[in-house]
């Protein structure tokens, strides 16, 4: 029993040090663990991010609509509107984006990158977009998901310059 | 040692669960316990809004400020722009609405509250300002982090109706 009291304690103190390691780190990893993954995910953020900006920038906006999560609760917030959807916005972008002069050059700027757990993560940064005619600007906040597909959009608040 | 044996054996048991309960509701709690706390988070997100609001419609607006933590990576963006500081907004919100009049009476609602992790929330909402010149609205993402404090906007990216 004494042998046995010995494993038992041992393990009581696993289950604390896996508990508050969780509760730390959000990810029940160590913190250089923790820091390696919160390079790794900001990363793939970045590649989404890119990926995005290099989609529209070819005309491809089912591609640069890639970078969202396909469903139904992703939210797109701009001015005083809300919008629910990736279908949804998906149709939007298609019937206001439809030739490549309105589509212009796009490009992602001043980029931070914030997790806020293993599955989550906070995004600011600044668009643009070159046109023939203006030159409209401005930033966005997203929340990304970790999804099965990847590092996904689920919620994006975009405002622009006055 | 069989009675060792079967202790450990339950104690490697509860560390799987303790292990794999935390990474599925991030909180190392069972989904009840789980959905408790996120209507216990809810709830205080809402009253942290609600002070808010009742603050500004007093013209207090450091205790409007109060729903904000209070550090110099509290961040606000609205337009293209992106300030970052707990105090750099005081000030400004304090030269921008040095009148009553200027301050009107604010409102929020429409508000979707969306757990992140058991220390961070998404929180979307309408706001407008009822003032004798004119009627300002629009929409605001707020990143809400639980501090020791209580639960404080950390991230704000509002925007205004064209």
């Amino acid at each position: 029993m004494k042998n046995g009291s010995g494993s038992a304690t041992r393990l009581v103190a696993l289950v604390a040090v896996v508990a508050s390691s969780c509760l730390a780190q959000f990810g029940c990893a160590s913190a250089p663990e923790g820091e390696r993954q919160n390079a790794e995910n900001a990363a793939a953020i970045r590649a989404v991010l890119d990926s995005q900006a290099a989609a529209w920038n070819r005309g491809d906006i089912e591609g640069y609509m890639d970078g969202y999560e396909r469903g139904d609760q992703t939210v797109f917030v701009s001015g005083d509107n809300v919008t629910r959807g990736w279908q949804t916005v998906l149709d939007r972008y298609k019937k206001s984006y439809d030739t490549r002069e309105k589509m212009g050059t796009l490009a992602f700027s001043d980029l931070d990158i914030k997790p806020l757990s293993p599955f989550y993560a906070a995004v600011t940064g600044r668009w643009q977009l070159a046109r023939a005619a203006d030159a409209p600007h401005g930033r966005f906040t997203l929340i990304f998901r970790k999804t099965s597909a990847g590092w996904r959009i689920v919620h994006d608040h975009t405002s622009s310059a006055p």
